[in-house]
């Protein structure tokens, strides 16, 4: 197995610069920023996907998160808003297999946003809502 | 000011699909659904930016998150990952302006995904990286 490029940042063994440590979640720019100041939340505990890490390191990387954003906007970096985004496996965009927080500073016109398939915008009636809902509440099929 | 409908949501006041719901935070389904099964998180609090909750309900928000993604993962909706989003503020896309984190199923070929500006791609020098770090980390100008 490769090592983990991120277990490297965190251990100083590849450069990385950090905005935030404690013990339990850093924070350090995207080398590849979307927009200036793009940061990631990254658990020290290498954990490839949500699901592996503790409630508790889950919990902490939002408010870390949360500080942060805060933080963005007393610098002179230009952030009117901010999105946070996390990939949680590959067919969902994850590229880096060690858990990670996108926190990414927003401006108008920075050309960053969404892009849905060609049927997105129905709206299912309440009924199949009401199934999909069942299915999550209770572990059953949506069938 | 409209009322929030959220606010009215959780409140029962409009229909709303529910999975979970404790002291804190509820989920229920997006109405607009970017796949079935994509819900949202939303704290009972009326805070319209994620600024404006305590910690403990940011950071919950995200536990909750995650338990819903085990748990969508025990339906049998298409679920082979997970994006998890937030926009905080309208230039970042937010459209209900009460605090809301997505929860996306995703599946191979889906068609969601993010589009980025003609020149996303570069690599800033490490230079320029620490510097941005360094404003951000101790709240000083870039420039």
């Amino acid at each position: 197995m490769a090592a983990c490029v991120f277990c490297q940042i965190l251990a100083g063994e590849l450069p990385g610069s950090f905005v935030f440590r404690d013990d339990r979640v850093s924070a350090f720019l995207d080398i590849q920023p979307i927009n200036p100041g793009h940061l990631l939340i990254v658990p020290h505990i290498h954990a490839e996907t949500l699901d592996q890490l503790s409630p508790d390191v889950a919990g902490h990387m939002m408010t870390v998160a949360q500080q942060l954003m805060m933080r963005l906007r007393e610098t002179d970096l230009r952030c009117e808003g901010v999105n946070l985004f996390l990939a949680d496996g590959a067919v969902a965009g994850q590229e880096v297999v060690h858990v990670h927080l996108h926190v990414i500073p927003r401006f108008l016109g920075d050309g960053f946003g969404l892009t849905f398939a060609p049927g997105y915008g129905a709206l299912p009636e309440r009924d199949e809502l009401e199934r999909v809902a069942a299915a999550i509440r209770d572990g059953q099929p949506t069938g």
